[in-house]
């Protein structure tokens, strides 16, 4: 058997974990950082070594994960501090990326560590911390196709579904693509619920007869059910759907897209913001949609 | 064998021809009656009899079924006309409206026939032509339930899922609800495929990356792959779903239930049928989309 690749890993929260123990799993040895410290512990319990900065995860590795959680966060820790990843690359090295973040700042970040004989593969990921546990994350990558051949095993250690998409950011893209859809998808669902209640139609029997046929959706049959019993428990919270539809937005002002519901979905979740209920799940979104049909206190 | 109910049938377009065959396929003898010949023809041609009014129809009729266009059509030939239905059910006779129509008119009707000892069922269907020929319709429900079961097997002659929905005007919501949760996964599935085609990320590539996942919807796996190859001949045409939608934004007047994306879909739609293309199919609604992204000429 070939050398294994060197693996770091930056970003341990609730994906970032599990996904280092599916790495260890998988027979790699990877060297981890992050921000706070619980994530680096709970690394190294599962056996994972500790770097004390981007740099030194970087020094140690061939390829370089970061899961963190947004366009900034990403900067910061490849190219923006002191003791950035960037320092401690060799030619060579690969970095992976799978935080969700903007397709624009990946491209520029791909083009920085280019110059530095670094190639950079953007591989956000759908699934949740339950995929992220079970390895079954679908992994939508963008990049150089030998790069991602490369990183291929690594990648399945992770997830089930690897799908390249295209070149640099179009991994990006299409993980806002698939937020896009969902915030679509959802809002049907919450409208179709609204108006069953408000006609004094039992949601459980509308969800019944309608979730087999053509306005059947993994969030009608998801989340239908959850709304119907007022059951907003994140799968995944409202403030990071927020984030991921910032993103969609503005990656479609960038190429003067307009999406109207997208925009529309936006506009509602900060309603159920200035609620205090960021950290309810996605689903809450029927809170507003049902709201919004209730009188206002004058 | 008990005798069989007799059975009426008016209107003989896409949907209640092919309906008609299965009826008589089942042993049953429908009397038919329609506004144009060609339907009749058709329905005698497979064995039906023809009548000469709904008057006539329903004088033969134990059970009148109706499937025409819109609220106005079924008041007129139950209720409006001079050689009306209504005129012609003896008491303890059935109506199954399977048209798409305000519920709150089926409610109103269902109360008139009411008054002359005739019931009423509510009974769109969902699956299209295609159902109707396969005998595989999604039919949902409205009125009491000891008539649905005594008009049971006359609905699984037709349909191959039957879900009671509550009384009078349930069904119809529930059709509603059906096509307002349609409207939000296409709107979804819509920007999802602009944002791609503009950002420079192949459809098809992302369509693969997102079906299996969340996002995933009997929209974007049917009609997603339609958009991606510009295939917009009809399943479902716009200028059907516009009155579909029309009837959910009325139902939803109604009981003041603001619904915000379906009042979207409603206005892109009136963008294409302005270019002449309301015959096309629902997944048209992505020229709408895409082409907001398009230079204005000045």
């Amino acid at each position: 058997m070939a050398d294994m690749e060197r693996i770091g890993f930056i970003g341990l929260g609730i994906m970032g974990v599990p996904m280092v123990g599916n790495l260890i799993e998988a027979g790699y040895a990877p060297t981890v950082w992050n921000r706070s410290q619980p994530g680096i512990d709970a690394c190294v319990a599962l056996g994972a070594s500790a770097a004390d900065s981007p740099l030194a995860a970087a020094r140690a590795s061939d390829i370089l994960i970061t899961i963190v959680t947004d366009s900034p966060d990403v900067e910061d820790v490849l190219v923006g501090r002191d003791d950035a990843a960037i320092h401690g690359l060799a030619e060579g090295a690969v970095v992976i990326d799978m935080s969700t973040i903007s397709p624009a700042v990946t491209r520029e970040l791909a083009a920085q560590l280019s110059a530095r004989g670094v190639a950079m593969l953007d591989a956000p990921v759908s699934g949740g911390d339950t995929g992220a546990k079970a390895g079954t994350l679908s992994i939508m990558v963008g990049g150089e196709a030998d790069v991602l051949e490369r990183c291929r095993p690594v990648l399945e250690a992770m997830g089930s579904t690897i799908t390249h998409c295209g070149p640099s950011g179009a991994g990006q893209t299409v993980k806002l693509c698939n937020q896009v859809a969902i915030a679509g998808a959802l809002l049907g669902v919450c409208e179709a619920l609204s108006l069953a209640q408000k006609s004094g139609v039992d949601q459980e029997r509308m969800l019944a007869a309608i979730s087999a046929g053509a306005a059947g959706s993994w969030q009608l049959s998801n989340l239908g059910p959850k709304i119907a019993v007022e059951d907003y428990a994140p799968g995944f919270m409202v403030r990071l759907m927020q984030k991921d539809l910032r993103l969609a937005l503005e990656a479609g002002a960038d190429v003067l897209q307009p999406l109207p519901n997208t925009s529309l979905v936006q506009q509602l979740y900060h309603q159920l913001q200035a609620s205090g209920l960021g950290d309810e799940g996605t689903q809450a979104l029927a809170r507003v949609v049902s709201g919004l049909g209730q009188p206002i206190s004058r």
